[in-house]
């Protein structure tokens, strides 16, 4: 059985980002050998950079609330919101570390357009087919630690939807749809690190994953009827408590 | 910058396991050249069906609930629980696919303890210092579809506490702690595949996360009071109801 290996690796070099920069030529520019295939793996914080996506740190707390779309759950100092991409996590993905003194960033305004346009730059400077994703890092229910995960795609199925295929033993693997775009995004994210500068990695040998119609990486998140935690339980217990204590003498 | 590759691969022709298989000779029979720094990715699965973790598939309700030490959110035919490993997810981790007809599979008793022993039968065998994942496929709220993650570890740093250590800028970046157990798991699930036979993937170039001290994937679960979810929504609106209805009149 034939098993091709999977390489990831940050490319070296790039320098700090500014509003106004070309990514694809700031990437371009690096000794790089894309090809067919390859992925991007670029951090959101370097996309945001370039989209010039500051605010004042001084607003960081209006930040946030600009950027939430519900509040999920509040404990002390944190905030698990939806934003407005549709993500849940801490502070709405305001990031306050890497950024100019006096500063903080907001996520792209559309990650899978800002994917989508360096994907095509990238694919004509170098004439070779690509997907880029852009990662961010997000905290998990009941998990400890944070992983990287896919906010913007391009050109890639970020779930690979497995369902009515067959297992060893002929049965239907009906419930498994792996999240390959959050997958390369983790894997990306043991490359490129947190401190050290690297904010872009390229994933060789996912190549099956590409695919130039695929839908962005919106299609990860769920909100709405399927989310079967759109409060915080402290939050959904308070809210059907005053429920509970309003309904009573009224015939409920 | 020097930036070294991770490389992934899936070891072939890893044959089907059965009850009371030596994983580390099965693994060790085939042609691989493993080196120092070296993580293996061993599909919970195959750790499970060399332990005889089999029970009857008639029995596949029954199992859940043994294997469940706290139900957090039901909906429909799904039911979302703690199982007695500290992890939440669908099913308790009960697993009908892949696996003989007429029975399911219930997780390994204890992964970290299985990887350690994993670990220490191949470093013998290999004469190199390893890391071993045990890795399973897992939902996650907010998120369409599944991703691996680290059910068991030896030898391997599964979070990587970047708290205190500096940002390009010189501030702390003190709320990071990657959890890198599971982005390896992530990662080798990229090659691994669900219905394909490779149960085992080899990852190179994270040897910096080797440590023979680290604690087991246990650290990576998150259950008792910094859970902020450890009811779905309606779950807990419907506690919080009951008691709002019943403190009615009793001054509260």
């Amino acid at each position: 059985m034939l098993t091709a290996p999977l390489t990831i690796w940050a490319i070296p070099g790039i320098p700090e980002i500014v509003t106004g920069d070309d990514l694809a030529e700031v990437i371009g520019q690096r000794e790089i050998d894309l090809r067919d295939g390859d992925i991007l793996a670029v951090t959101s914080k370097i996309v945001s950079k370039a989209e010039g996506r500051f605010v004042q740190a001084d607003d960081r707390d209006q930040a946030i609330t600009d950027e939430t779309v519900r509040v999920v759950a509040t404990r002390g100092m944190t905030r698990i919101v939806e934003n407005r991409l549709g993500i849940v996590g801490a502070a709405a993905g305001v990031d306050g570390s890497n950024t100019p003194v006096g500063t903080v960033l907001l996520l792209p305004l559309d990650p899978d357009a800002s994917a989508a346009a360096l994907r095509a730059a990238l694919e004509a400077r170098f004439n070779v087919r690509l997907g880029v994703i852009i990662t961010d890092t997000l905290g998990r229910a009941w998990r400890e630690g944070q992983t990287d995960v896919a906010i913007g795609s391009s050109g890639v199925r970020v779930l690979d939807d497995l369902r009515g295929t067959l297992d060893a033993q002929g049965r239907r693997l009906d419930v498994t749809v792996p999240a390959v775009g959050d997958e390369i995004a983790a894997a990306a994210d043991l490359v490129k690190g947190k401190s050290e500068g690297l904010p872009v990695a390229v994933v060789r040998g996912v190549g099956h994953l590409l695919d130039p119609e695929a839908p962005g990486a919106r299609v990860l998140t769920r909100t709405g009827p399927n989310d079967m935690f759109r409060l915080g339980s402290d939050e959904a217990y308070a809210e059907g408590f005053a429920a509970g204590k309003a309904s009573h003498g009224q015939g409920v």
